[in-house]
């Protein structure tokens, strides 16, 4: 049996596979635009939402290849957000993952394209995978659309851009933070609980597992904006300070944060309890984003 | 029974009514996007995609209750393609229907924004309405993506970004319009025809009218850009000259535009001949749009 890197590592590979095949090159008279898609899409990352969509999918017994389509939708909600968060009329951001941003290398307008593309090819591929049950599929789609939306991620890029250079208090940082990567993260894990057929209790604990593991994963976030090294993160340090940015850190202070990373990472395990041994790799999974570098 | 501009008003009646209803206004942390979204989405306009698919559809048997979400979702669509096409590094164009666009009155972030947020929405709001048939809708969610994807719409984007400033030929401006407005106009009227239980023939035969109906209507918005008056048209005329578009005017002269759209206008009202007397509406809708100042 695989241990945990070695299945995570199997999983991530399916994933790229798919995404390449889901968004291919193309030799038409539009085919700059595959070539923007494919930079940001096919730029590596953790691919954390793909991945938990597929292993809460398996652990409420789901097939893989069904969830499939749904998880690289996901990554490529996630990815469009990013190309679009780094405009210049965004954060103006020039570097991600060690790379140009997408507008810096293929230009403004190829970068709002690409991202529309992203969007947009999202929903064409859970469409077009209507799997054994139909009713279900549509319900997983609208999970998906409502938490990529304005009650969910862009809602949160709206309250974002509104808190820029102001002081914000913990509740507006944690409506924040709980929309714009939060709601991604918990519908990753609801919908595969939910193409996977799982009763209302189990898709109740994945959400509940998600929840926190998004908060988690956030506070540790803001702590590697501190800490963390360039190098591994491949964006500059420090760029939430620069940006006058309430975060976790500066909010509570970075022993406080450190706790409360602690005290949500232990939350999502205990969710994961009515699983029993099925949960295995998010448990793991979950301690190793306590302890990443990037 | 009314008579075709009536029937026309009352379809534009229930279709803005239901986009103010899936599209709110909202009391909370992220309401300035909703705004944004209201503001163009509910700025006007001939809703000739919604019209042509409610129209399509009750032609074929259909219910407007079954088809109206995706008949907003069409005109979400549409709005968000001119929302993202009016930024500073697309057009940047600063008036559109007589209004200032998007972003001259939220900001070029909030518009981009509003802009992701009625794609998303569109798919949101389609999936939501499930309808009798799962099965059948998430087929027409999936010819609505493709539609205005990469092969459909933005696809159509990306050839107009490309060829600007350039010479381009009859045949890449064909196939740049038959993607960019041609494609949604399409879908439009197969997606009404598909929702509807509509026999293959009569798919295909609503796909050919609307194939003629689009082209004849773009050659037409090329004649309006030449021959129009500016407070009919909400915009300044001349403006492809001045951007040194290539259009139907500038490759073929007016003379012989002007034949071309007739000539199209009658291949769209042919197709609609196996529909019998209940294409009426379409046929004259049609061909009033050949005598549209606007």
């Amino acid at each position: 049996m695989m241990n945990m890197k070695e299945q995570l590592q199997q999983d991530v590979n399916i994933i790229e596979d798919a995404l390449g095949k889901y968004v291919p090159e193309k030799d038409n008279l539009q085919s700059s635009i595959y070539k923007a898609m494919r930079y940001s899409l096919l730029a590596g990352g953790k691919r954390l939402r793909p991945v938990l969509m597929i292993e809460t999918g398996k652990m409420c017994g789901g097939e893989v290849g069904e969830i499939l389509p749904f998880a690289c939708a996901m990554e490529m909600i996630h990815t469009y957000s990013l190309i679009h968060d780094d405009l210049p009329a965004m954060d103006n951001d020039e570097l991600r993952r060690g790379m140009p941003t997408n507008h810096i290398k293929f230009g403004e307008a190829e970068a709002i394209l690409a991202g529309d593309a992203l969007l947009n090819r999202a929903f064409e591929v859970v469409a077009q995978n209507p799997g054994k049950d139909p009713a279900r599929t549509l319900k997983a789609i609208s999970i998906l659309a409502e938490s990529s939306g304005t009650e969910g991620m862009i809602g949160g890029q709206v309250i974002d851009l509104e808190s820029e250079g102001k002081r914000i208090d913990a509740d507006v940082l944690k409506k924040l933070h709980s929309l714009k990567t939060g709601a991604i993260i918990r519908s990753s894990c609801v919908v595969g609980a939910v193409l996977s057929g799982a009763a209302e209790e189990e898709v109740r604990a994945a959400d509940e597992f998600a929840l926190n593991l998004g908060i988690a994963f956030q506070i540790q976030d803001d702590i590697l904006d501190v800490t963390g090294d360039e190098a591994s993160l491949g964006k500059p340090v420090g760029s939430d300070a620069d940006n006058e940015k309430s975060t976790y850190v500066t909010l509570f202070g970075m022993k406080r944060a450190g706790e409360l990373s602690r005290e949500y990472t232990k939350k999502a395990i205990s969710a994961l309890e009515i699983f029993g041994d099925r949960a295995g790799f998010l448990k793991e999974l979950t301690l190793s984003l306590l302890d990443r570098n990037s």
